[in-house]
């Protein structure tokens, strides 16, 4: 066995207790207007989010964030009401905007976000999915004192925050 | 008169009744930081931020949003002191930054923006002028205690927030 | 001596009391969430936040903005733990995401930018860098009751935020 072997070895270890060790730090802070959050290398962002809306009982929220990330956008087709996905692999998140609701007992996050690489091109839009790559994500959410629901809305056929006296 | 006809008929009363019913449809809610506004399709995103400005007399605000859009960016020239326009029909609202002042009695509004497509390339700018497209717009407005101006500076030629001891 | 001579030297002179003036117009004003700095023309936007956390000794806080900008944006490099930097002159800053908190004793800043020209294409990323260019920029501080610290963390090699409990 050779020495960059056994190098190999000590940092892949290394490694993996870093991996290991990350669930034991905490994600977020409570703040006068709402939660900090936190997010680190392999978390997924979106599910977080929700985890947070659920432990910390939100009644709804918005949200600002930036970060490091791999993700995928969806843009909206209204004719087929599906999403043409893309990923993107990491890449800053330059910027993060999105709201927490609740839709049928469960929360409902609606996030955009824009996206830049080593050119520094930005792409973005309706985030799919995404976890952190290499770095951080940090994410300001504003905690609001009302439980608002979100509502798939006809002819629209898209998820619509209501904020009073909405139809379903 | 074939069925499809009476469909289609059907289909745009439907369709009619949705857009006339949206104005009894709230825009906004009264939350501890603000105001969380909802937007809808047709709406006017300048105008309907004036609107909350003038109905809640607000002294001055910050605010962040996202959601679907036609949207007219505008590059200004210091040299003409214009702003050369361009369209996007359709986009995602990726990001939207902004504040709410006032000038000569009037709400004055301030907002960036960033879009983006199909092919998920992202555009932005200043905001000229915006509506609601096939979605909603949210828009998480934080309100300020203090009254605050906009005021015209010269030589710059651009508005500028005031915070303190301005020159006009 | 021409008669366009004494304008042009009557036209720097008023250009230089604008430059020399706007020490005295303030930067920012308390609100209800934190602070809102305008900055203007000139200023080093990354200082002034720094400022700010230092004058009125912010433990931490989360940042939103927008404004007219020269930036520098640096891509991250994981291997070298370098940035590959960028520069773009004046630009519409069209967001701006980012926190304050401490390391070692100072104010240490991280920001991430979208910014576009007059095609509106957009470019963005982590902020090396950055001043305001011929406007202002706005940026409202959301401050945090808890003083948080960034740490270099390892085998990352990135400065993360801490939120509880992290390793050094």
């Amino acid at each position: 066995m050779k020495l960059y072997h056994l190098i190999f070895i000590l940092m892949a270890t290394l490694n993996a207790n870093a991996q290991k060790t990350q669930p034991n730090i905490a994600r977020y802070t409570k703040v006068p207007a709402g939660y900090l959050m936190v997010l680190r290398q392999g978390d997924d962002i979106l599910k977080e989010i929700e985890n947070l809306a659920v432990a910390e009982n939100i009644p709804s929220a918005t949200f600002t964030g930036m970060g490091f990330v791999n993700i995928t956008f969806g843009f909206f087709d209204f004719k087929t009401k599906k999403y043409a996905p893309k990923d993107f692999k990491d890449m800053e998140l330059a910027s993060l905007n999105g709201s927490i609701a609740w839709q049928k007992g469960k929360p409902s996050i609606h996030a955009h976000g824009v996206v830049t690489g080593k050119d520094f091109m930005a792409y973005g839009g309706h985030i799919l999915n995404g976890s952190v790559s290499t770095g951080s994500v940090e994410i300001m959410v504003t905690v609001h004192d009302k439980k608002l629901e979100r509502i798939l809305e006809q002819p629209l056929g898209a998820n619509v925050l209501c904020v009073g006296n909405c139809m379903e």
